[in-house]
């Protein structure tokens, strides 16, 4: 097993961090496997927020579902799906461009994550644990005053990083579902509605796992809930942007 | 310089393959760095389709914009953002839960994302080069039919791997913009129009570039484009899915 791989295998989310602070020389080079991700046509269609600020940070933490441990990150950066970006690039070159659309917002939600994934690869790689916090998608109205954001640029993630206190470190990584149920061979395939509760029983590995009490407690913490509700209605908003219709009132 | 962001920081696309077939125990620890990729609430909110088929994976060099090296490539993967495996797991549970709806969306699009990217770190460990085919958003009506998908399963991105081709190892990997231009500290800056000129300048590093003749070039190749009008239109139909709103006619 060469260490690249088995990188990626052990790595696991981390949400306490030490109190140290993380060198410059770190970040500068967690940043720099971000930029050297793949990316569509060489375009580089996201920025990155680099919040510095405690206060900021604070917010934050707020508008994020209220996770504390995020006000205390040593490092929180943001990924910015930017087409505003490329509109300006071609303004300055006496173009007239079309309104950036739905393909180009997948197309830079893309390039966002990849590098996203690579800053997280690099990090594990200097002993830095990391954590995504998607709940940067809940709150537009806030976040969009916070950050200072054009219309065309949508905060696809947040990543917060530090060193992982000892006790993250021993903390077990969850088990993942087995292959036959992610993988399909040419076709998708719709699993049938028994093969859900066998997905879940494997990967639980416990004779008294009860798959519908876990369910349904599943479903109330993370998509009846509040923030999921919250995201999704938030996320509505700047999608909008894209589809060429009139903006909600 | 350690092996895992040395690998990050010098791994490029590869579009060209060796004849050679991947083994299946590399293409299984590909899959398997997937699978253990951050993923949110340990839900892998994705599918992942193995194009075995010759004849399909034809089809869709077609959809994506005839580009002949996808029917060439030994193992194609495409990432399938996939909402309808929790509706029915809910189900099964004897849950009525809500539609999926945008924020679900996006979420499951980053764990797509995530899990690719998982894919290709690995896949560059193995000695294996890989390119991200964006263009698989293309086409909804036809690759729906090939892939047989579920209204709410959207096929993020496809990625082909395969032994690059000694022309391929000792291409120049393209220059990335300056980090000044792509990271900002606390609020987004949109950059100023000329920022623009400079920063493509930069990269070129080439004192005759013109970038009034590149953008125009580009603008013309990438965005004014048919497949980049048609990614716009059928990314479109695929979020309308997830919109609350009645599909388009």
């Amino acid at each position: 097993m060469n260490p690249i791989y088995e990188s990626l295998l052990s790595r696991k989310s981390v949400r306490v961090f030490e109190k140290r602070a993380v060198p410059d020389s770190i970040k500068e080079a967690v940043l720099n496997a971000a930029f050297q991700a793949p990316t569509a046509g060489n375009q580089m269609l996201y920025s990155i927020i680099d919040v510095t600020e405690e206060n900021l940070k604070k917010k934050l933490s707020v508008t994020c579902d209220n996770q504390n441990f995020i006000a205390e990150a040593p490092i929180a950066l943001i990924f910015l799906a930017d087409s505003r970006r490329w509109l300006d690039a071609y303004e300055e070159a006496g173009l007239t461009a079309r309104k950036p659309g739905a393909g180009d917002l997948l197309l830079s939600i893309q390039d966002a994550v990849i590098a996203a994934q690579n800053a997280v690869v690099a990090a594990e790689s200097f002993g830095l644990g990391s954590c995504y916090i998607g709940d940067i998608l809940e709150n537009v109205e806030a976040v969009r005053k916070l950050l200072e954001l054009d219309a065309y640029v949508v905060p696809v993630t947040m990543l917060v990083l530090g060193y992982p206190t000892d006790q993250q470190k021993v903390r077990k990584k969850p088990e993942r579902f087995e292959k036959a149920y992610i993988v399909h061979e040419n076709r998708y395939r719709r699993l049938a509605l028994s093969d859900h509760r066998e997905m879940f029983e494997k990967r639980a590995g416990q004779a008294d796992f009860d798959y519908d009490e876990y369910m349904r407690k599943f479903c109330e913490r993370k998509y009846m809930s509040e923030f999921s509700l919250e995201m999704t209605r938030s996320s509505k908003v700047y999608l909008k942007a894209f589809l060429d219709e009139p903006e909600e009132e």
